[in-house]
């Protein structure tokens, strides 16, 4: 792969759903289907929307050990990237990525209590292209 | 949920792609796109075909903690199982879930040695449907 950031990040903005992955408290992997990113800085840095109320956030407050995956169902690729997971619950942060009709979710607005940002942080990627997977680094 | 068997396992059926997890030796969740199961015991227990010589596979052998998910986009469900995760590479388990037109994967037939199933056994799940989420237990 030439560029990752490129081949990768036009990937990941063609789908309408994601995977994010964690661990849990008896140490077994766990992953769950979620909205596409809402901001990316390359694929070094990726943020989510959540409830601050999920199983997930607790996980991530534990071991903030995480990986995201995308798959190209059309092409039949996919990618997965490793790295940390934070969860951000300040006002600038939420601000940042909060979208008109996100109160269908989270019907307090901006500050409702129950959203948060997830911020993932890769440092790693293995991409499956063609039968063949291939690992990288997220610099 | 009144019949988790039943409602799972129908979700499953539909799916053309299956994700698995598992647990990567410096202790980061990986996850991967698959193939539908190849044959499943009501949710308890779930055969899918690998590489041999893949990454999950080694790391199962020395972790066999998982998880499979499975996304229905269509209703925006999705249902996780916990388990655990064999690799089987008896010849019995083999021809059990060989399908012909698998020579495109594997070369060498139902004994090519890069060959190999995955056998998960399910203890627990977490649905998410309707905005929520549903933990439960696999008999």
């Amino acid at each position: 792969m030439k560029d990752a950031e490129k081949t990768i990040g036009n990937m990941i903005d063609k789908q309408t759903v994601s995977f994010i992955a964690s661990i849990d408290e008896d140490g077994f992997p766990n992953m769950k289907a979620m909205l596409q990113p809402r901001k990316r800085e390359g694929i070094k840095i990726i943020y989510f929307t959540t409830n601050t109320s999920s199983m997930r956030v607790v996980q991530y407050r534990k071991n903030d050990h995480a990986s995201v995956y995308f798959c190209d169902r059309r092409f039949f690729r996919g990618v997965m990237l490793r790295g940390t997971m934070e969860v951000l619950t300040d006002s600038a942060s939420k601000e940042m990525i909060w979208r008109e009709g996100d109160t269908m979710y989270y019907p307090e607005g901006v500050t409702d209590p129950d959203y948060c940002v997830l911020k993932f942080t890769a440092f790693s990627g293995r991409f499956y292209s063609e039968f063949k997977s291939e690992d990288f680094l997220v610099e």
